[in-house]
């Protein structure tokens, strides 16, 4: 299903020293599927992470964040991580901040460690109690199966309506140190993704310190998963969590230099390979569209227009038909609330195709070129504003009648 | 398929004095179906509107603002109306205003009057030439036929994608005055407040001065047309036109008093009625959805709300599946950008059934009372803020098979 996405392979997900993942089958929502992750970390590891930024943002969520919080304010160190699918522990008022708290207790239990040195991370259905006992009845399963080459049975355990596992990894060389990064990823509901729970961990085995991890999360998810999330409209449960082991031989301690540098691109092209698989397993989709919004006069009006254009429907069906509607992305551009956008100075095309010259049908347009593009599997969009030097690229899919199966069928 | 909506009968269609309505087949599109309409009025006439906000705004509204513009600089009255179905005339660029203003000298000519006196109207394929010379050719036939009693022909003529015609009529007491009105209206998909692909004609006999019948447009737009949502698309040709033919007894020139104030009601009645018929044929739509939320800070905020929920493809496709899914309304109104939102005062309804309260699932709350109501046709969705008095209402539809379906084939 997922557009031109290969398998990842197990032998290729490297393990991250400082970092041993285990999982569990706990009956969360159904029986015999992996429903619990626990990452156990290092005493030198450091952790950092961005969050949805939606109202109801789950109870998980919060108390992540606040136990993130309490490292930044001296506490000790992150040791685990904990992660549940079939229930997103997310309208549940205090009773479900409760369940998220035991959660974390009892696995501090087993660990040897404070409750807030514990982040946990739920996704699934919203608006139900989380069976939080037999959560917590499966994580001594999760411990006894503990390994550092675990990264394949991570990206099955967090999977919902995912049609395959999402993982990435690399070894770099960092002015001269080996640098090992493996991530995961999952989140499918892509044809608005703000309404996807996207979750991603992303581990390294450089030494960072919390003040840089926190810079190196931002930047990396601003290129990566907040191009596939409209600007703060999220889930109730996204995260991304970055997490430093400190066991490599690279350690980075300021913002700046080479090394920061080198290791920030790094983070940040795998993190977006990370963000783009969830795309290209977006639900139903069938089709990889890159949507590039150039000339702006800012950057925001650039990420507006390639919002509006990735998220309309009849943009979206008619890439799934294959059928070069394209005044839809017009009409999309012109409604993305740009108020002052003079229309004669735009450009549109698709992939190498002139489309639209000066707002209009560019006179050499052949409906067949744009039938070409049109049925291939991965389209390039190109907006040229023609008022600035800003540019913005969004990713998204169509929108076929396996979306509608699929979300119509979620609980049943 | 149209949810609950009978199908509009001829002869309930009351013609209003000073209006005749014919059409023609032109072949804009494809042969042998109406595609054309023209409605020529009286000499009293009066005309206002309002019309899409989309930058990419086709030609034909440019025309047609510039036309009415120039009626409030004291130029001469509008004459007469001219829809075409099959080609949008959007991002046409100049070619596109010169057709629009082509097509206005060609009924002008015919009508004996100034082209200026025309308002064109166009819906279809955006990023297409009009092919003006079919439209042109057709409008001595639709001429010909001009008569008052053709108001189901009207309707037919102006749908798209449209399942079944949609049409109003009444007759109603203004403090001892009768007062006729009939209007018809179109637009399946792309419905959107302020913009959107929706075209609404309204004709009432009373005699309203200019300034008046602006203010009436305005409020019944902002109570019907503007208050839909069925993808969140937004056109490139929505307008919603109020005609006052000036032939019956009621004449109002101040936008006072009670001759006013009921005229006022019952024309955003009407307004609305017509608005909720393009709801219920919505593109795929199985079910009629009122969104109304309560208790907000501002009017703004409430709306805002409201048709987060109304665009979330995810809460569209459970009202599909009859699903209790309603924690995805919860995320809904989490990502709808009020930021200050304490989700902890707020509760959400169900028809009569109390599923959240306090932010939280209500503990009284049973799953087999929400999929009572999900089975409705028609639901109500109502959500209760907590921070002021503030009100808004929203109709939408659901997301089905057949949405995907005729967007993925609209063109083919």
């Amino acid at each position: 299903m997922a557009v031109n996405s290969p398998l990842p392979v197990a032998a290729d997900l490297k393990p991250v020293g400082g970092l041993d993942i285990g999982y569990a089958q706990a009956g969360i929502k159904k029986p015999g599927r992996k429903d619990v992750l626990v990452m156990k970390l290092a005493e030198s590891a450091t952790v950092a992470g961005v969050f949805t930024k939606n109202r109801f943002c789950a109870a998980p969520v919060q108390v992540s964040k606040a136990n993130l919080a309490a490292v930044a304010n001296g506490g000790k160190p992150i040791r685990a991580l904990v992660v549940n699918t079939g229930n997103a522990n997310a309208g549940t008022g205090e009773p479900g901040l409760a369940n998220a708290n035991a959660t974390c207790a009892a696995l501090a239990k087993l660990l040897g460690c404070d409750a807030q040195q514990i982040l946990p991370f739920s996704t699934g259905v919203i608006l139900e109690p989380l069976p939080v006992d037999k959560l917590v009845a499966g994580l001594p399963d999760a411990i006894a199966n503990l390994k550092a080459d675990n990264w394949y049975n991570a990206a099955e355990a967090i999977m919902t309506t995912d049609t395959q596992p999402k993982a990435a990894s690399r070894t770099v060389d960092i002015c001269g140190h080996s640098v090992t990064m493996t991530g995961i990823s999952k989140g499918a509901g892509m044809i608005k993704p703000n309404m996807a729970t996207m979750l991603g961990y992303l581990a390294i085995d450089a030494k960072v310190s919390q003040e840089v991890l926190n810079e190196l999360v931002k930047h990396a998810a601003d290129h990566s998963f907040n191009c596939i999330t409209i600007d703060g409209d999220t889930s109730t449960n996204d995260s991304f969590m970055l997490i430093a082991t400190g066991t490599g031989s690279l350690a980075i301690a300021n913002a700046a230099g080479t090394e920061y540098e080198e290791l920030k691109a790094a983070v940040t092209d795998i993190a977006r390979n990370l963000a783009q698989q969830i795309i290209r397993d977006g639900e139903g989709a069938t089709k990889f569209i890159t949507i590039t919004v150039e000339e702006g006069d800012t950057v925001e009006e650039c990420r507006k227009i390639a919002y509006s254009i990735a998220h309309s429907p009849l943009v979206k069906t008619a890439f799934f038909a294959s059928d070069p509607n394209l005044g839809r992305i017009l009409a999309a551009i012109g409604y993305a609330g740009v108020d002052d956008l003079d229309v004669t100075k735009l450009d549109m095309y698709l992939d190498d195709v002139l489309v639209a010259k000066n707002g209009g049908r560019n006179p050499a347009y052949q409906e067949q070129d744009g039938q070409r593009v049109m049925r291939q599997s991965e389209i390039t969009v190109r907006v040229k504003l023609g008022r600035g030097a800003n540019t913005a690229t969004v990713w998204t899919c169509d929108l076929s009648h396996d979306y509608v199966t699929i979300n119509a069928d979620y609980r049943s």
